[in-house]
C-alpha cells in the first residue's frame, strides 16, 4: 500500500540528492533491536552488528548446501542468458550477465534459502520485527571482466528512490564461489552505519536503469568518505571466505567493491530484509518509485522452514 | 645504435600481435644468469626467481629513506601537475597524474635509488650482464579512483613495440605508500615468465598514447590466461607490505592489478633493468618504435652508488 504522504508534506530524517551540499547526518535510528532469545544470534555477534554494523559468517552453509545453491545457480544463469528483462542485469560492456533480481520468488531452492533460520531468524533478531524481502538477486562478478562497484549506502537508494522510510533492513549476503582478496570481495567500512551520508546531485529518470551497472547518484563525496573513515571502528575489512559464507550488514552500513581481473568469478546471493514495520511510502527523491523487482510490495512475513 | 635489421629479415622467437590466433610459446632465454657469488642476492633467492619470476622484499627501505623518497615523490607530483608533455600520463576520465615518466634522469633522488646497490646489484645478479635503465617512472593510484591495469607480460610490449629482443630485462618496484589487500596491489601469476603469450591482434599508430592508461593491444586472451593460472608454480601474490617494500619481477611475468576505491593511494616507483646485451633492435610489430622517454637509447651501464 503506498502511503498518501508526499514528500513535499513530510519531514525528512534523511535526506539525500536534494540538490544541497554533502554532508553527514547522525543515524536517527536503533541498529540492533531485539535480544539474544529473540534469534539464532548470541550476544556477542549482536554487540559486533552493533558496533561495527556487520556480521561475517564464514562457510555458515556447509559442502552439501553450497553444492545445491550452486547447481541452483548454474541452472539460473543459463536459463537467463537469453533474457532482455528489467529484471536481468548486464555488464555495460560485454553484456555478460551481472545479476538476476526476483530470485526468492522465482527459485524454489532460494526461496528456502530466504527463508532459513540462519538467515531469516538473524534479520528477524537484529531488526525486531517480521520481516519481508525488498529485493533479491544473484551477483555475477565475472573472471577478467568483473567491475567495481563504487561506496555507497544502500538505505540511501533505498529511501530516496524506494521511500523506506527507516534504516530498520538489512541484507544477507551468501557466497556462492570462494571470495578472495583478489576478486573484489565486498569491503565495508566498519561503523560506518552510524553516520548518513547526505549525498550531492539529484536522481535522473529511470536511474535505477544505470545505477545498478554503475551508480552516478547517492554516491558519496569523498570529503564524508574521509570521515567515515576516520571515524570508523576497526579497519577496512572484506568478505573473504569459502564458499557458503554469509555477511549480514546493516541497511546504512557504507560498502563497495574492487574490479575483478582475475579468473576468478565471484558470485553472491543477495536478500534485503525489511521490517513489516518499515514498509516503503512514496519515494523521499523527486521521481516515481522503482518497479517491484526492486521495490516489492509484497509485505507478507517471511515464515522460517528448515534448509 | 638502432639495428639495420628489418623486422622481415629476423627469425621472431616471440611474434606477438602478428594477426594470428593467440598462443602460449614456451620461453626460450635463461631465466636467472648470475651466480650467489654476482650480488647481493642469497641461493634461495636465485631459486626462487628461476621458479616464480618475481621476488617481495617487504619494507626493503627504512623509515628514513621511505621518507626522503615520498618527500621526492610530492616535489614531483606538485611540480608535474600542469605539465602537458608525454611524459606525464593521466587517469582517462579525470585527468589525474597516474604516471610520471623518465625520474631516473631527471630526479637526483631517484638517480640515486635506481643505482642503490640493493637494486642495482640484483638486477646485475638476475640478468648476468651490466644494465641500464629502459626507462622508469613513478605510478599513482589514487585514493577512491585508481583504475585496474589488466593482466600484461611487459616483455611482450618492449619487444613487438620497442625491439627489445630477449626476455634478459626486469623490473623493480619500490612501494611509497602502504600496498594492502584492498588498494589495488600489483598481482603476479607465479611461474607465468616461463611462457610467453603471442597476443591476438595488431598494434595500432601511436599506441602508447592510450595504452600506459589502458592496454588494449598485447592483452593476453582468457585461454592463455586460464593456461598460465593451471601451470603457475604457487598461488597469485601481490605485492602486499608497508612503504619500502620492493617487488623484483622478470620482463615476461604476466601481472596486473585491480582498481582501487578505498581512500588509500597508491604509490610506486618502477625502473626497467635491461641487459646492455640486450638492446633495442627494430621493434618487432608493424609500427615505429615509442620515444626514447619510453625505450631509452642511452645503453651507458650504470654503477653502483651507496643510497
Amino acid at each position: 500500500m503506498e502511503s498518501p504522504n508526499t514528500a513535499a508534506a513530510r519531514q525528512d530524517l534523511y535526506p539525500s540528492r536534494t540538490g544541497a551540499e554533502a554532508r553527514l547526518l547522525e543515524r536517527q535510528d536503533p541498529i540492533v533491536r531485539g535480544t539474544v532469545s529473540d534469534g539464532p544470534l548470541e550476544q556477542a555477534a549482536l554487540d559486533h552488528f552493533e558496533q561495527h554494523g556487520y556480521l561475517l559468517f564464514q562457510g555458515l552453509f556447509n559442502a552439501e548446501e553450497v553444492a545445491s545453491l550452486q547447481a541452483e545457480m548454474k541452472r539460473i544463469w543459463a536459463a537467463r542468458q537469453e533474457d532482455s528483462g528489467d529484471e536481468v542485469i548486464r555488464e555495460p560492456e560485454s553484456a555478460e550477465l551481472r545479476s538476476v533480481f526476483r530470485i526468492h520468488e522465482t527459485s524454489e531452492v532460494f526461496a528456502r534459502v530466504c527463508r532459513d533460520p540462519r538467515l531469516l531468524g538473524a534479520a528477524m533478531q537484529i531488526l525486531g520485527s517480521p520481516v519481508y524481502v525488498h529485493h533479491s538477486r544473484i551477483n555475477y562478478k565475472p573472471g577478467y571482466a568483473g567491475r567495481e562497484f563504487y561506496w555507497h549506502s544502500d538505505f540511501e537508494t533505498w529511501h530516496v528512490e524506494d521511500g523506506i522510510p527507516r534504516p530498520r533492513a538489512l541484507s544477507i549476503s551468501v557466497a556462492l564461489t570462494e571470495n578472495t582478496e583478489h576478486n573484489g570481495p565486498l569491503m565495508v567500512i566498519p561503523g560506518s552505519h552510524r553516520h548518513y551520508v547526505s549525498c550531492p546531485g539529484e536522481t535522473p529518470a529511470d536511474n535505477f536503469k544505470s545505477s545498478l551497472r554503475k551508480q552516478e547518484y547517492g554516491v558519496p563525496d569523498p570529503a564524508s568518505l574521509d570521515a567515515l573513515m576516520k571515524r570508523s571502528t576497526a579497519p577496512l575489512t572484506s568478505a573473504k571466505g569459502p564458499p557458503g559464507t554469509v555477511l549480514m550488514f546493516d541497511a546504512n552500513i557504507m560498502h563497495g567493491s574492487n574490479g575483478n581481473i582475475t579468473p576468478d568469478p565471484r558470485t553472491v546471493l543477495y536478500f534485503v530484509y525489511n521490517s513489516v514495520h518499515n514498509t516503503p511510502e512514496a519515494p523521499f527523491g523527486n521521481r516515481p518509485p522503482r518497479p517491484t523487482f526492486l521495490r516489492n510490495l509484497d509485505f507478507t512475513p517471511l515464515r522460517s522452514v528448515q534448509g
